[in-house]
């Protein structure tokens, strides 16, 4: 396989887009990432777009071949994908793909989702395509009672306060104030937390990420290829994905997703680095008390020790590893397709060093994509390209 | 790349499964091709789902981790692919490509789709997101809309008859017939195609697919990891994906798919055959007279003749190529996300010699997959192993 590199990155605002049609928000983000490679457009050799729920709430399918074909591409493979939530880490593994078996010499990935503009009943129906309605619908969980599930269980077993997780939200909606993509940055106070609109006990509103839209897109070169291009480019070290259990009651234990462990096992060996070599970290607290498992399950702290990292400042900027610098899901925003190439855009720009939220000397930068229940996950490693 | 074989294939009859969850459907194709390989589930390394409108008809998504996990498999990717009619075709070339790339050396691809179920205008809503709404949709245009157009422009340009876009319908609807997978076979006269209820002129009823469910998989393997597997292993000579205009207007003739061209001419390309070698092939005849435009664009006779060979028998079993003899989409379904996969079981059973509607000493096969208005196409080239 040969070696990948990121070339260009874009991305629109997350947060409401209302009345902008899904395409256009698409090859937004991605005509930015095309002019900032600096790469021709006849040089792009494949499109991968991940993407949810266009169909139930656009009524729009086929996005890949329509986004090329606005952006003028050339005819080549144009290939949406879909794992919920991963659906933007899997469009990059697959773009990844692509470039490194050598099918092409470059790929373009846009990750893209609108959600804003539909009821919150249409809206909450659609998320709900990402779990096993057959088997879980029963028993009448939704995603933030399984989040809300899992933190009791990560209390109950680790002593995992509110306040500490409370520490979570301060930090990632403080960052999202920095950030002019995100959604909701504020900045709060523990009891504003702790008072905010109670969702699914011990959840709070501060305690969810936002409904959003948004597009982000990345374009992966071959390493050889990308001689002469203006950016400094950033080395694709692994980029792994993986399949957890798809119902509920098939997962082992709620603290700990398997597919998160696995795919951050395989991407480390992959790389040849360990946990402890990582800078920043872009992970998938689609609630607070999934930041504290994602952690532990990528093993950037031990078992148990995310809300403790969380209240000392260990995960912060400065600390032992920087998580969620860009605000995270919780303030910056999840639009569901284009969360995992948000992601990657965000490390992407604190690798060349001008993120707003600057992570000092980050050499080595970590992204975390989590499908469903946890079903779907990727992982990928990315390197500065003079590290 | 490494060379790629088809070991084993599945399928449920297409037509209606109604109250059949559509992983259901999935799961027994897939075992069923898992059994037929007589590979062992541990060997398979990744699972492409092609599927297109299971959110908008079923609220359920994610169903590649779903299908994988129902059926045992271990943790490996797992990936929905969509690209309309085309998702099929597309699961296909992706799992070809990570055993051909070494990223695996045995892969499940798995097609499904369930649409009888819903009432009719949400079925036609749903089909329509195949379409580029914002640009397309002001002209009222729905498929059989588009397929009607290019009937006159076919028929103006080549003197197309009725008579010989009935023999299309005869042709596909008696080998459905003999195909016990086959939603609608049926003995037609030219008078009761022509009699059949007006859908939009001048297309009659027997010139449109059915509304279907169904499901098909196949396992693909690298060559050296299929010796001694029970079956004769398929070659797969050539895959390719190709994008076409995404709006009706962008397409410069509406009697023909620059996506299908494009295809066929990378495929042929590839595999060193012309299209003469060809002894039976599986096209996207979603109406009567897109199988004509089909085996135009895949150069199978010279442009304008499309009409004339069928009239002539020509495209029959004994006549210069075997079109569709599984029925086609119009006789044996359209069950859109597995339409793709169910082509290549179809040619795969040609080629192993145990095709209910036989076609004699067939080596070469083709499959062809055709996506919306044209914006997706999928070419394969298949040789019998031992040939």
């Amino acid at each position: 396989m040969r070696e990948v590199v990121i070339a260009g990155i874009g991305s629109t605002p997350f947060g409401r887009h209302a009345g902008t049609p899904i395409e256009q928000l698409a090859v937004r983000a991605a005509a930015e990432a095309l002019i900032d490679s600096g790469l021709p457009r006849e040089r792009i050799g494949a499109v991968y777009l991940g993407n949810f729920v266009s169909g139930p709430l656009n009524g729009k399918e086929v996005l890949a071949g329509i986004v090329a074909d606005q952006l003028g591409l050339p005819n080549v493979p144009c290939t949406k994908v879909e794992g919920a939530c991963a659906s933007g880490g899997i469009a990059f593994r697959h773009a990844w793909l692509a470039v490194a078996s050598g099918q092409c010499d470059a790929a373009l990935v846009v990750g893209v989702e609108t959600m804003t503009h539909a009821p919150t009943s249409q809206t909450t129906a659609a998320l709900n395509c990402a779990m096993d309605n057959t088997n879980d619908g029963p028993s009448g969980l939704t995603f933030p009672g399984l989040f809300g599930l899992a933190w009791r269980q990560h209390a109950q077993r680790h002593g995992t306060t509110r306040a500490q997780v409370s520490a979570v939200v301060r930090k990632n909606k403080a960052a999202g104030l920095r950030n002019p993509l995100a959604q909701m940055g504020a900045d709060l106070t523990d009891e504003q937390i702790a008072a905010s609109a109670a969702i699914c006990d011990p959840l709070q509103l501060f305690d969810c990420c936002p409904t959003s839209d948004g597009a982000a897109a990345v374009v992966v070169v071959a390493r050889d290829c990308a001689r002469g291009l203006p950016r400094l480019p950033v080395d694709v070290l692994a980029t792994v994905q993986t399949r957890g259990a798809s119902r509920i009651a098939g997962h082992p234990d709620l603290c700990s997703f398997d597919a998160t462990v696995s795919a951050a096992r395989q991407a480390f060996a992959m790389s040849g680095l360990a946990p402890s070599d990582v800078d920043v970290v872009e992970l998938h607290d689609c609630f607070s008390i999934a930041e504290i498992i994602d952690g532990e399950d990528l093993g950037l702290m031990p078992r148990g020790h995310g809300g403790g990292w969380a209240a000392e400042g260990r995960t912060g900027i400065g600390g032992d590893v920087a998580i969620n610098p860009s605000g995270g899901l919780l303030a910056k925003g999840h639009p569901v397709g284009a969360t995992g190439v948000g992601q990657l855009y965000e490390v992407v720009r604190q690798l060349r060093g001008d993120h707003p939220n600057p992570v000092p000397d980050a050499a080595i930068g970590l992204t975390h994509n989590l499908g469903g229940t946890g079903v779907a996950c990727t992982v990928t490693l990315l390197r500065r390209g003079d590290a």
